[in-house]
């Protein structure tokens, strides 16, 4: 009971990584709003398994189906059903893992909270659940863009200790777009690459960071005290699977400075209040200011691993387990679509929201 | 309208720093729960300002009146709404902020998104509003003791650089308490409260980390996919006044381990299936898994200082403030009880939420 | 865990009819609206016990503190706040219902869903409680008002068997209030007013109809499938204390006819589309049409009776009550603003959220 | 935005009549429940068009895919999610309705409302919608058959004038079964299929009053002070397609007893409390008590007929319409399913509310 988010742009995901199929309902969306299934595919595609060496080879083309709420690359306004149908499923590879808990994965806890458990794939807690996420994104930037022109790009900071140099001022999504790690630093990326790669032959994973950039945000988005935008931005992306850590603006690092030093002096840019520094990200009393919104997600390494591991049975034997099937030895590169999926759908949320506590009135407003 | 949190124990707080009061409504809370108004208090008495020497000298005593869903310190089922008057004001220390905006405070955002605001001690954004929180926050504490024994702790882990060493494992409420920075690491609150003393005497301000534990956590709270129990802990400490940061378990440091680093290894304790180390933080998959639950959150220095600083007036023009009115040079020590109440509350409502979908069974689960 | 109403103007009630007091707080009221503490007392005022001969002689002023969320008679976009105290309680007219269940009365049900109730005054089950709602509805009335002139009118239509002529198109505010039963048929108002004062003098009760009226509603409220504007109001309305049925437009009466008589036949006014005969009573599809709505209630008898009742006790044993305290023969005369209210806060609700999926272009488009 | 329906037990329906498919995301099922596919498609055969003699031709298989959250007919606490294929889609039908309004129908406000519109097949104001709903439903019985052994069951008490005589307190499905308009009162169903057999031969239609009984509903469902037991019925009840009026026990008819006539006496059996009469319809206080739960629906007769009606189109135009297309000249035969299906879901999703909040222990309790 936890398979919905948002409150006026609402979303509801379902599925499991093996059955009929994954996908998404969106309900609140306005009416009109033009987007094409090409368009929600290409974001789909960004996602998808098999895309790259770096990824599990499993092999999804993960075509995605309009159910209902658009007719001819047009919203309706009613909800938007979207599928997915699950194709390249090798359930064997899963014998076994159907008794053995893989080490910090979820298939323990979920028989703990359950007492049953779609066992092929991790089910219900697969990274295929996202589809449904990244499908519903594509339409929310769609709206960003129509409504505001705003931004959202995503990209790989860090991985593991391997950190690329990137201005979020300037970054462009074809700059994400090329390399298979999608970090826009082309030389960190091949190092990344080559690392990734290095894990997948040792059998064993990696984590890191990926950083987010919203330009042209509206100023006035954010429902203190607690839909603050910062609040919904932390639970959004901390849902997806592999987080362990969420920064706003200067994050930890911001709580080794003295407010003198901490804080974003203000000046006028025309009849614009803007900031000097941005150590805020963009965001101040839990609304955005209309500069720029800087976020970083830390993702751990990816916790199926083929190396043998010590872990338990369902049924309390001690037992060790070197992991079968198709996995990532790295999840960011796939993962990059899915924060600007759910900080998209974050915004959008917030957009309708503030329109309809204050009015149309304010849009337009951001900065940049 | 963002001023309500939690779905299955859900609260609603109210209030600005000046006018009539602050307070909170707690809908959802089970019947026949023993709690009593001083239990409240003490909490309200752990988080009030003029408490100490290194917080605000604003003089508030915050006692609360239950105004309804409780007889003779029993809760009825109904809703139960507490009240604190606002009482020492002093509107004139405002009037030089009335037209100026504070850098890296909400005074422009609120103009900004509403076209109106309480000008006086911040309205909306003060940090008197965490006054609801901190009273619900008791209570569900209380339940989570009568139902489950479950124990949240949190405390002062760093303040700008100066780090106490803490074993979440042992660490009790009375050593949080036995100073008045909240950090159970004696020596270094020593030094902790004289830097705070330095950073008041220079009108300036710091900030710092907060950690917190959760002990005898039940196994299986948490909703995947969106109300994964980390989301919910992320959001609710990050809807807190000058957070920049969350990290659960391993957080920004396990990305620079190799996933065989990183998984927890299963072993069986009698019946119980434990992990060997915990770089989880108690949850897997988004559900509790029984081990501690220990996450840290970043808070920025004060934006509030005395020091000069370059800002705008409300009608555009450029000036200097040097801000009057009585602030906190460091917010963690009273932010320490209201982390504590956002993580209880979260734990509460899921708690229920889990009862809700899954029944009475799973109670008492947990490990330690 | 039901004491929350509306999803973008969202209203929470608290309080008990004995206790510290009764109240509402309402977040997502849009900033900037003005209305007076005078102008939501003159609402409580005609809600409030003790207003005339054919009422319960308990006395209470009701008068209302606005303890957040305005300043000088200006909304500010941050969460109402609104208390009433309760004042005339008298606990030892109680003492007899203390163990006796009254019949049709919630003692019982109290009892077995929550293992525990405040016996004195009903609790939580006392219609005190929808003093919140008319408070809120007071401003949502105001917003209705300012946003697009929208009227809401609610009138005793029958008592019992008597039944009076009420223009729907009409009839005004005035009318309403010019007598004490509420019925703007003078000439029936006195006849029910009569029979109601018999009913007390006899230790019994009576219930009838209400009727209200929403004129110059804009077109396009109402979302559906589920939240169709006719659903909310339904709701809404058997929220309140007493309640048995529900019409809409034609209603009951609707089912004799064929579908080529109870269809409204469309034409146009201007450019406007208008329907010739108004059986959908303003709403088709689940969304307004801007033609007036009309809808009727059904309130039982009063339950509360001074005639001697067979019943039994929270023991158990078998007994007979004849009710002590202060009840109104029948409630209809005070729950017609309680009718309004909940009908403006539908209204107002679903304005809002139009707002949020459609925009501001919508707004004005009512016909009359 | 209003295509979610409950809290604990919570449904989101998609689709248009044309167009993909139509179908429902169910969260918050309770895990381990056993239903088959097979149990789910028989209700969806009750509701489905061209199964008699008496509704519309179109013949649609309305066969239904189980996408997710249940593995070999057992639920797994995941969203399930469940579709239908549109397949005998005759747009062509639609050329005329394209511009012409029908008229009581939702044509023009969704055109008012969204700007744009799924034309053929009347979109997602279709009661094709109600697929999910029914769906859904299907589960929700399953939940209250296991975990309570609650009964409910609907039926068709009169159309048009016509009124079946049937006892709530023992009448069965076999008996609702027994014919193709559903009233157990074999007799009044004879007369009532030519009565809707006339309609249709003269291109007219017509309505009526469908009643619903629970039986054996466990004491203490329904969330005072707005989410009651009655008001949600009444919400879950007018939301579907057609509906114009809703009673609870004794109604509209009730308003004209006395208190003293109408109260339900008290009395014991064994150590359980019982009503001697039912006029409150098994909820007291917005709480069922235990006794039969009775309301009652009325349904307009068809908007869409094929006799000439006067309207306006899209662009403003005065016409006539005679309707094509194959239109159920009385929807109750086929509305039966459905208002067992919002009951179901209205009392599923309370029994998981109160479980949340008051735990397991009141199950079971019903009276008869």
């Amino acid at each position: 009971m936890g398979s919905t988010f948002g409150q006026a742009f609402r979303i509801t995901t379902f599925g499991e990584s093996h059955g009929g199929g994954v996908g998404v309902v969106i309900d609140g969306c306005p009416p009109k709003v033009e987007i094409s299934r090409e368009a929600i595919q290409l974001e789909l595609d960004r996602r998808r398994p098999g895309q790259s060496k770096i990824t599990t080879p499993r092999n999804e083309a993960d075509q995605c189906e309009i159910l209902s709420g658009m007719i001819d690359g047009v919203t309706l306004g009613t909800p938007i059903a979207i599928m997915v149908r699950n194709k390249d499923q090798r359930s064997q590879d899963y014998g076994d893992m159907e008794k053995k808990y893989r080490p910090s994965h979820a298939d323990a806890t979920y028989d703990a909270k359950y007492g049953i458990r779609a066992v092929a794939g991790g089910g219900r807690s697969s990274a295929r659940e996202t589809i449904g996420r990244v499908a519903a994104g594509a339409i929310a930037k769609q709206i960003l863009t129509d409504f505001a022109n705003t931004e959202v790009i995503a990209y790989v900071k860090r991985i593991k200790d391997l950190e690329g140099t990137v201005d979020p001022a300037t970054v462009t999504m074809a700059q994400v777009e090329s390399n298979i790690v999608r970090c826009p630093d082309g030389e960190a990326a091949e190092r990344m690459v080559e690392l990734i790669q290095q894990m997948s032959k040792e059998g064993d994973s990696i984590g890191g960071v990926i950083e987010c950039v919203v330009r042209n945000c509206p100023v006035g988005l954010g429902e203190p005290v607690f839909d603050k935008l910062e609040a919904d931005l932390a639970k959004a992306v901390m849902s997806l699977p592999a987080t362990k850590g969420f920064e706003i603006g200067s994050g930890f690092a911001g709580t080794l400075m003295r407010g003198s030093e901490h804080n974003d002096a203000f000046y006028m840019e025309g009849d614009r209040v803007r900031t000097v520094t941005n150590r805020s990200g963009g965001i101040q009393g839990g609304i955005s200011n209309g500069e720029f919104i800087t976020l970083r997600i830390a993702f751990k390494p990816t916790a199926t691993i083929r190396k043998e591991q010590d872990t338990v049975t369902n049924e309390g034997e001690t037992v060790t387990l070197a992991a079968k099937g198709r996995h990532d030895p790295c999840v960011l590169p796939r993962a990059v679509p899915m924060v600007e999926a759910m900080v998209a759908l974050v915004l959008c949320d917030h957009l309708l929201r503030q329109r309809a506590q204050c009015g149309d009135g304010f849009l337009g407003a951001s900065h940049e």
